[in-house]
């Protein structure tokens, strides 16, 4: 059986336009403006190309996102911004795991940093799901009926896998955000945090259009 | 004569309330919320006491700020935020300079770190005014000449006092908002920065009133 | 069966000692000293006592650190450092799990973040140790299977559990040591990772005696 | 007359060799070697131009720096890395002041960001001097005379040129020096800290020579 709910990405609040990029910048001259102009436009394709990464921190973003752990491990390496996490030491961890769909099964070929994969079909893939649903399901159990045993949740917990989904608040600034999307969008990044940096992709992409496009522009750089 | 213009704080724009701190922390329990309540103040008492901070990240400042570049030096030593600043290599400087009032002018006593000050009446600080005033004309006159004489700004900025105002963009979040204020509200703590904390302070506890109140009741500790 | 290798902290190398607390902080008075000596002792009890907390960072220790996941899980959380782990996506995962102790078996009471625990006698606490150790291993036959199969290391490792050990290298300095310290070797700390924060004490309080005397007199707190 | 005493870099200690680089990124695959050879020059290669930056951080540079304010005031930006300076509110500020030498007097030309300077020669190179020195003379007599009326240093130095010298120590790992270097190494950057990022750039070279090497081949990017 598949996952009951799957993974997330929810924009809580944000506080992030392009203009405070301009302002930020334009404070060197003392001066400040209230809209978006050619100039403005301008100005910040000569910070993004500069690489005056600065101006765009004057900005947040508050995600509440849930996905598998194993995805959570490599987002909590981004340390420029702020975490809050389920906690599996307090809260008693619901059934509900990452399975693949059966055309993402896959297999890894070429060397670790530049591996290609290639889609596995067949009896192959149908196999690979069964027996990693399974597992957790056996894995669930076993947590279970540690609990029910009345052993403390953080030792019960031990057993479960990374598939396991998580949940957390993260707030981020663009500068940081773009260089989280720089290497989470890359096509050497895990397919699953791939997908999700897709999510936080379109949403930076509608509250700071102009940032994201010059930024799309100049090949997804970290300013 | 005194200053042309004086310093300020100017929220510019925020994204900051109490309830975040207590959705950051309740995502620990797959819980969320949409308003304060009693037990919600009850939780940001028990993570100011005992200290857990990250709950207090999920909220942003951004100031707009003036002040002497002697305050500014102080500011910028915190580096959990973000800053932009005026520049004296793009811009020209304008007389504008930092003159304590007669009022201000002080004494030290005491070892540095535990200093008293001692108020400086009559004569002595009239003359300490006038003296400074006079300091800040001279070296803005020979910065002046320097750029009619055709000398770089960079170079000939060199000659202005940290009395000189600058300004700046800071965003920063409550927790590192709080630890700036524990240190920089303190009795120990440079006059001049003393009194614009006391106009961030007042900005924090406007917004987040219930995260102030209670770190104010916990002896203004950095959670 | 038991865990094949145990985890460990090791010190990879360092660049650690109390005399750079002291020449950092006197730098305000443009001082340097070649040794400690009663003065030197005294100034870092006024730092430690008074929070002045940046004389601490001016050194560094490079861990090597051998740990389960849901230890990592929690040392990563720690952002003023540096890591480098071991991945799941290049490295094929060995047969090396944590599993409990018989005598660490417990069950938690009271309310998250104050809970006590006590531990389970007998027969429960025999079967929990067979139990966690029979879920490990049935995971980790079901990933070599998945690699078998010809599936990628990065969705195979999904089904291994948190109990998995994992290895990292941790660069930090006294300042955020300390923070960790406070955090990770408190009653509510967990377990587990409050018996690598003895280890990693341990190490501290050798390079840095005198910071690490005055630590603890002070309460352990976070300068 | 000129500065009486130069600034200065000066390497207090460090701990960074290229071993430790390869040493932080083979611990993906669990694996450590003691020495330097060709594919351990291959990987930092790969590690520079994948951008992969973190296996750079597992080291540390303290310097013990003497430059002016104005330099000063840049280099403080830098986030990544941890200062302690000399303290004008605890001691006295000693005669000693940045002058430009007469073949540094320069223009300048074009828009901020993009500047272009020509040096000028002749009588107003001769004149620049002069009117800094005296200006910088005349800052520290105002200064020494309202010390001597009793003012509190922390409100006499108000009146003291950005030109001073101040001192302080910075630690700082290799990954944030090359972001440090690649900024003010760079044409557009200011001239007095162009020298100073030269003699960091000297240490770090001396230190992590295949670190180095390779940082320059890649263009001295921000890894």
């Amino acid at each position: 059986m598949n996952s009951k709910e799957f993974g997330f990405v929810r924009l809580d609040d944000c506080m992030a336009d392009d203009i405070s990029v301009v302002n930020a910048a334009r404070v060197s001259f003392a001066k400040t403006q209230q809209e978006m102009d050619a100039s403005a436009v301008g100005l910040i394709n000569f910070l993004m190309r500069e690489r005056h990464g600065t101006p765009f921190e004057h900005n947040a973003f508050r995600f509440h996102i849930k996905c598998p752990v194993f995805v959570a491990r490599e987002w909590f390496r981004h340390r420029i911004g702020s975490f809050n996490e389920f906690s599996t030491r307090y809260s008693e961890v619901s059934d509900d795991f990452f399975i693949p769909r059966k055309d993402e099964v896959r297999s890894q070929i070429g060397k670790p940093g530049s591996y290609t994969f290639q889609i596995i079909d067949g009896e192959i893939a149908t196999n690979t799901v069964d027996m990693i649903d399974e597992a957790n399901n056996n894995a669930y159990a076993s947590y279970k009926k540690l609990l029910e045993m009345g052993v403390a949740k953080e030792l019960a917990r031990t057993v479960l896998p990374v598939s396991m989904y998580t949940q957390f608040y993260w707030t981020v600034n663009a500068r940081s955000l773009m260089n989280f999307l720089s290497l989470r969008l890359a096509e050497s990044a895990q397919l699953d945090i791939r997908n999700y940096a897709k999510s936080v992709e379109l949403i930076f992409a509608d509250k700071m259009p102009t940032t994201y496009k010059i930024w799309i522009e100049n090949g997804k750089i970290c300013p």
